[in-house]
């Protein structure tokens, strides 16, 4: 494994390979000491060029308990890269001989784009509207964790559907493992053509949610609510497409709720479910960690730098 | 110890056991090789959703030098909560398995709130104008290497009492300490009731400052002076409130002079006082990284995985 | 070698001794585990109160490949010094023990003045329009590397050579080490007094190119183009300063191009000629990393610590 660059590319195997990882890396972080020596004298580039703390923090943590060295760089820092081209801040870069390079940008397929011209290797940590992979493989943990399985389940995913890369990914990854994946989102929020994506569409969330195994909450970006916006306002979305204890208690008795965060409590989400009795929530954050180690470990040359040291 | 939330909670024994151990890593970084394995595999979450670059070095040398991974966030790279809830950020923070999460907010009672759902242990770097411990226990070790004890001394502390985190928590833990605590100030600048603290008021640096055996002077925030302020400007804040060779001269021949940092220089200190020889200043700071180890140390379970690891 | 303060008090000797150095590293650089246990115990301080992520990166993997404890402390996080002076906040860094303070300041002579003031080490990032001291000894070691020596080379600096203290700083390391160095540049760009310096001066780019077995475009400032700066605008720039395809093909068949980075793509350099064959920009960067990482070492008390462990 070179490169993660989307879910796209994915097989079900290699799919299966990241989580089978990630559950051994989730039990490493339960332990007093959660480190391993597996990358060290590998250096970890954290190139952040669009503001991200806690997608940022998970890769670094999971870089350091790796025992890789993590290098920040933050386009929020400003001036990160005084005009320069992609290519050549990804070149330069590459001439400081890093191991791995986890690019979040703006700019959909900025990683693939990357990729192409470096030789280290390249993990998308979401890239514009396009992929969000390694949110939805540590989605695809937690319900595999919580469920046993991913195959035959049903999921709903609630929200923007159409300018979420964290949508788009898990409906590839969750389609591609078997699950039956409904979208429901306003119809300004429902990207055309999803259906070949292998997802069910609705208008309404009441019937998307019912009998589903697991119902996933998108983060409302609030600047689309109102005015020009794609939604009248925050207590409209609320009222249509929000999850509340109303909504909450028609689920499925053994449902789980899921959520990207971070949260909008009141908007997409009512507190009294974000930290109910079904919220996996937490578990999205603990595996996230676990399966950015996963990955690391995978295309860092963990493998191959633990032979080299035996 | 599980939190260092306050000198609020502390029993004398518990501040002498800080004291004592910070003396030891004081030690340690006089040494060519100043880490010690103690942390290895802790991750220590410096969290500063206020402005402070010289707290958080300090904190994030002190973990380094006790081998924990130490990861920053900074609430001056913007955008680090996206609007979410200071308890929604500390529980996806502990998702992340950290061991310590160190947090300075501007808010008071922000750490002892966070202490109370997370699993990790807080340390408080200064929250609002309520406590900030670690610099009363910098300083009272800074004292106690200078006089040998704290017990009985004289300590003034002259500025802007009421608005001063540093003050409260350098109050509480001299008076516990055993010494008598002087405040002065601009009348606009003393709390109500500070004499239930143990201290004793001066509206004149003068009094406050005749026999002292420490004189503790305060940054002032310049913000607070001139128009709508509470003190007309700053040469009449330096000339009524600073300490200048005029007013050095009357101090006790041993009195050693104090500041938090950074020092305003002509304002509410005189550079030839800051840089003379009753300044133990540089002292204050050195001993910051001490002290940080030490509780890290007792916080992160330093003794406890020793104890795993061998 | 206690600071790095400029080339400018550098025996060739000594520029020799950082080259040889540098070498080796360069090729830790290209092992599978790209680490040594050099400065295992050390703090290195990156303080940059002038905007770099390429530096700072650069310095902040070297130090950590050494495997010392690297601590950033960065300007453009605002706030930085709350007012305090340059001296006060270097004198409260050595407070906190570090061995090596790496400092980039807009205000020449800044890295000498605090230099004087603490115990660590003091390594020139970049201060202000004096100059940029390892930026010199990574451009001279990749001459060596490509062109087997530098003395009796000729090298072509062109561009603000005025405003540059990478020109500064290359014209002197670049004489002391025997070549011939012509510079080239708008006659508004050209400082008084440069002959002294050792170098040919030239006002047009190319004569002052012909021959050069060396040409080294610098980064122009796009605010110093235009209105009220010193050139009319970018597109004159490149056409009268400027390395396109048609120059290109007028130089020596071996001469190589450089560039201190970032390019101005279509400005001082092409496109066709910063990615041609002729080009050793990256490899100029991979130096970075090397020269650093052989700086931190000899200032960092790289061989006396791998004693005091043996």
């Amino acid at each position: 494994m070179k490169h993660l660059l989307g879910i796209e590319g994915l097989s079900v195997a290699e799919i299966t390979k990241i989580l089978d990882l990630a559950d051994t890396f989730a039990e490493i972080n339960t332990r007093p000491i959660k480190k391993v020596p597996t990358l060290r004298g590998k250096t970890v580039i954290n190139l952040f060029l669009e503001a991200s703390t806690r997608t940022r923090t998970s890769f670094e943590i999971a870089a350091k308990r790796l025992s890789a060295d993590a290098v920040n760089i933050s386009g929020s820092t400003s001036s990160t890269t005084k005009g320069e081209t992609l290519l050549d801040t990804a070149k330069n870069l590459q001439a400081m001989a890093p191991d791995v390079i986890v690019l979040r940008h703006s700019s959909s397929g900025a990683p693939h784009f990357i990729a192409k011209h470096v030789d280290a290797a390249v993990i998308n940590a979401g890239d514009g509207t396009h992929e969000h992979p390694t949110q939805a493989l540590l989605d695809a943990a937690t319900i595999r964790k919580h469920k046993g399985k991913v195959a035959g389940l049903t999921v709903a995913i609630v929200g923007d559907i159409a300018h979420s890369r964290v949508a788009r990914s898990d409906i590839l990854a969750l389609t591609k493992l078997g699950a039956h994946v409904r979208v429901a989102g306003p119809r300004t929020m429902l990207p055309v053509g999803i259906e070949e994506m292998g997802a069910t569409v609705f208008e309404r969330v009441e019937p998307a949610v019912e009998g589903a195994d697991v119902v996933m909450m998108l983060r409302i970006q609030l600047e689309r609510l109102g005015g020009a916006g794609l939604f009248p306002n925050t207590r409209e979305y609320s009222r249509y497409f929000g999850l509340g204890p109303r909504l909450a208690a028609t689920l499925k008795p053994d449902a789980i709720v899921m959520h990207p965060g971070p949260i909008n409590r009141g908007v997409e989400l009512d507190p009294a479910v974000a930290d109910g009795a079904r919220s996996v929530i937490l578990d999205q954050v603990a595996y996230g960690v676990a399966v950015r180690m996963a990955l690391l470990y995978l295309c860092g040359g963990g493998a191959s730098s633990a032979a080299a040291e035996a």
